[in-house]
C-alpha cells in the first residue's frame, strides 16, 4: 500500500495561483497524467501534467533536462505520444517523477524559472486516449448495479449465485475507447420489440450510460504468472473516469450465452487526466463487505485489501439535453454516488484476471463496471435510475428522460476530499450522442 | 467475390521442387504469409511466403528490388516485424503481390536467380503471432456446436433463440495469443464442484481444445460507418487455424451473466500461416442454411454470399498423448470435419461486427468459433466429443481422454483440395499443455 509523504501534504502550494484555488481539480497535491497537444494543430501528442489551469508539458521537461536520474527517465517516457513507456517503468520511477513535480511546482520552488515556458493553458489543448490500450477489460464490480440489473432481468434472482466469490469480467473492445469530448452516432443494431416474433434493424432506442472508473495497467506480468493480491497495486498506474455507452435494448436480445457484444463496442469515452494510485492514497477506505457475506478466497484477500482496499472517490453524473443547453447551458445532475461502494477492489481485480496466468500489459485498461451505491439517487445507468425504462426521470423545466436522445451530452465527473487532505479532482469524461448514421 | 485467375491455375508447377511434391500443404497455388526468423537467433522477425519445404523472405525481397509498383510496395510493408501494414494495404496491393510471387516462383520464370537467395528452410526458422492484434473477436458460428454445448446446459432449450438471427460473438483475450509450437501452463481458476456449496481454487479439471479458424482483418473501417456485406471480404485479409484453449469447470462457474472470461484467456494458439482469401477462392462453397430457417436479416444477406459464402476447409485435429509419443509418436486423430458446414459466413461476421459502427482495425483477429461438424466425428471440442467428459475418448493403446492432460500435445491441420484445383494446406497449429504452475 501507498504511504503518504511529502507529495500529499495539503498545506502544500503551487508558484502557479491557479493551482491554489479552492476546489479546483489539479492541486499541487493531484498531479495526473494525460497526453496532448495544443488544440488544432499538428503537433505530435506527448505527455504532461495538470497544474491548476495548465498543463506541464513532459517532453518539454523533458528537453530542458530540469529534472535528473529515475524522474528524468520518467519524463523522457512520458515524453511520447503514448504513455505505455511510462506505464511500464513501475512505481519507483512514477513515485519519483511525482515527487520532483511535486517540489519543482511548490512556492518558493527553484525550478520555476525553468517549467514556466512548459506550461501551456488547458483551455488551449485537446487530448488523445492516454496509451494503446492492448486490451481492455470491463468488471463488474458493484453489487448494487449487479442486484438493480439482475432484478430487471430475473425478479426473483438477481444476484447471480458467482457474485460474491467472482469478481466478475469480461472483454470488452479496445478499438472504439475515445476521449472526452467525442460525439458518436447512435449505433444502429439488432432488437427483438417487445411481443414480437422476429428482430428487427435499426437505430437502438434504448440508449444508456454506464459511470465507470478505467484503471490503466503500469507494469506487466508474464504469460503463466499470476500476481498476488499483496504485488497487485504496483501493477497498476493510475484511475480515469469512463463512460461505457451502452444500447440496452441491442444487449437484452444478443447478450445469451456469451456476454455483451455490439451493445458496447460502438463507443466507450474515457476522461485524459489519469490519476496516480499515490494521488489517491490519502482517499483509502476500508472494503466494505457484509460480515455474513463469504469472505474472500485467498487468493483474493489480504489484510491491506481488506483495512483499505476500496477508494472514496466521489462520482457525479450531468446530463445536458438540447432544450437545457437553449435555456442556457445548465446540465441536470442525475446520479452522486462513491467508488467506495464496490464490491471487489482494484487489487482484487488485478489479482483475479491474472490467477489463470493471463498476461496484463502496460497500458491496460480495466473498467470498473457501472458504479451504482446502495440508493436510488446513487444508481450509475439510466436503466437502473428509470426502472428498465418505466419511471423516466424528471428534468428541469418540466423535461423527461428515460434514455438518452439525439443531442445529449452526458458528462461524468469524479474528486476526492476529506478533512486532513487536499481535494483532488478527475476532471470531466464529456460524450455526445449524435443522430444515427442513415 | 473474388474470381480466379493465372494464379490459381492447378497446371501450375513451381522452379522450386518440393513445392510440386503432392499432397504438400505450400505449392504454387497456396502462397500463405507468415513473420518468421531463423530459429535461435535474434534476428528480426519479416515477412514470408510459404512455397514448398522453403519460406522465401519478403523483406529480402524487399531490398533486392525484384518486384515493381504495387507488389514491391506490398513486399516492402511485408518486411516488417508484423504484418499490419500489408494487412493495411487492402486487396488490391495483395493481389498484386500475389501475382508477381505466382509469376517468379514459376517454372521457367526469369526470377529464379534473384529469388533463390531469398529463401530460408522451414525447417530452420521460427515464427511469432503474424500481427499485432488489436482486437480479438471470438464467434461462435457453428450452429452444431451450439447446439451440442446448449444440450450440455440446457438439454430442453439447446438453440437459443437468437442463434439463427444474431452471428453471436464475444470479445476475446489479445494479449495472450500465441503461435504455434507453444506450451502453456494449466491454467488455475475459481471451480464450483458437482454439489458442492462454494467453490475452491485449483488447476482445471477440464481443459478442452476448441478447433477453430482465425480470421484476420485487412483494411479497417472508421468508427461509425458500417462495412456493408458485399464490401465485407474486401476487408479480409486471409484465414488461419486457432486454437482456444478452455478450462470447461472454470467457465461453468463464471460465464454468468457477461461470458467466458478467464475460461478462455490464458492462451490461444494460431497456426503462423495465413492463406489469403484469394488462394480459397477455387473452394468457395454455398451457404447451407435450411430453407426453413429464418432467412438472414437485409445487412446479413447477399447473393453471392448466399451462392459462395462459405468455405469448404477440411480440418483435423490430433491428439499426442505422452504415452503415444513413447510409444513412437504417433498421434490420434479425434475429428475430421470442414468449414463449410458453418452456420455464419466471414463476410456475415464482418458486417454484423460493424453495423453498430464498431471500428475494425488492421490485424484485428476473428475466431470461428469451435467448428463443429453435423455428426458426433466431427465435433471440435472434446466436450462435445465426450458427452461432457462422460463417455471418454478411446485411444489407440488402450488409453482414454476426458479432457486434456499435462503433456498432452494438441494439433489442428487443415486443407482444400477438389476435383479441378490444387490441394493447398495452411500448415499446423500445435501447443502443449505444461503441469499448472505451483
Amino acid at each position: 500500500m501507498t504511504l503518504l509523504n511529502e507529495t500529499h501534504d495539503p498545506a502544500l502550494r503551487s508558484w502557479l495561483a491557479s493551482a491554489n484555488t479552492a476546489g479546483g481539480d489539479f492541486p499541487i497535491q493531484n498531479l495526473p497524467f494525460a497526453v496532448f497537444r495544443r488544440a488544432g494543430t499538428p503537433e505530435a501528442f506527448r505527455g504532461g501534467v495538470a497544474i491548476g489551469d495548465q498543463v506541464l508539458d513532459l517532453a518539454a521537461v523533458a528537453a530542458a533536462g530540469v529534472f535528473a536520474g529515475d524522474a528524468q527517465a520518467a519524463a523522457r517516457a512520458a515524453s511520447e505520444a503514448k504513455l505505455n513507456a511510462l506505464m511500464a517503468l513501475g512505481p519507483a520511477a512514477w513515485s519519483a517523477l511525482r515527487l520532483a513535480l511535486s517540489r519543482a511546482l511548490r512556492e518558493g520552488a527553484a525550478g520555476q524559472a525553468a517549467l514556466r515556458p512548459c506550461l501551456v493553458p488547458q483551455d488551449r489543448v485537446e487530448y488523445d486516449v492516454p496509451a494503446r490500450i492492448g486490451d481492455y477489460t470491463d468488471f463488474y464490480t458493484s453489487i448494487h448495479h449487479a442486484t438493480n440489473i439482475g432484478r430487471l432481468f430475473r425478479p426473483d434472482n438477481p444476484l447471480l449465485p458467482n457474485y460474491k466469490w467472482v469478481p466478475i469480467g469480461y472483454h470488452g473492445r479496445a478499438s472504439s475507447i475515445g476521449i472526452s469530448g467525442q460525439g458518436f452516432h447512435r449505433p444502429v443494431g439488432q432488437t427483438l420489440p417487445a411481443g414480437a416474433a422476429q428482430p428487427v434493424v435499426g437505430p437502438c432506442q434504448r440508449l444508456d450510460i454506464e459511470l465507470e472508473l478505467g484503471i490503466f495497467i503500469g507494469q506487466g506480468n508474464a504469460q503463466g504468472e499470476a500476481v498476488t493480491i499483496t504485488q497487485a497495486e504496483a501493477h497498476v498506474f493510475g484511475i480515469c473516469l469512463l463512460n461505457d455507452w451502452s444500447a440496452r435494448d441491442v444487449q437484452a436480445w444478443e447478450y445469451q450465452p456469451l456476454g455483451p457484444f455490439l451493445s458496447k463496442s460502438f463507443a466507450t469515452t474515457l476522461s485524459p487526466w489519469i490519476v496516480t494510485l499515490e494521488a489517491l492514497a490519502p482517499y483509502r477506505a476500508p472494503l466494505q463487505r457484509p460480515a455474513d457475506d463469504p469472505q474472500p478466497l485467498p487468493y483474493l484477500d489480504s489484510e491491506a485489501n481488506r483495512r483499505e482496499g476500496a477508494l472514496d472517490i466521489q462520482l457525479q453524473v450531468d446530463l445536458l439535453t438540447p432544450r437545457l443547453r437553449e435555456a442556457g447551458g445548465e446540465a441536470a445532475t442525475i446520479c452522486r454516488t462513491s467508488y467506495r461502494h464496490a464490491y471487489w477492489t482494484v487489487a482484487q481485480m488485478v489479482a483475479h484476471h491474472t490467477v489463470n496466468g493471463c498476461n496484463l500489459q502496460p497500458g491496460d485498461l480495466f473498467g470498473s463496471g457501472t458504479l451504482s451505491g446502495p440508493t436510488p439517487q446513487e444508481a450509475g445507468a439510466l436503466i437502473e435510475m428509470t426502472q428498465g425504462g418505466k419511471q423516466p426521470l424528471a428534468l428541469p423545466g418540466g423535461e423527461q428522460r428515460s434514455f438518452l436522445l439525439d443531442g445529449d451530452t452526458v458528462t461524468l465527473r469524479g474528486w476526492c476530499e476529506k478533512p486532513g487532505a487536499a481535494r483532488i479532482g478527475f476532471g470531466e469524461c464529456r460524450g455526445t450522442v449524435l443522430p444515427a448514421r442513415g
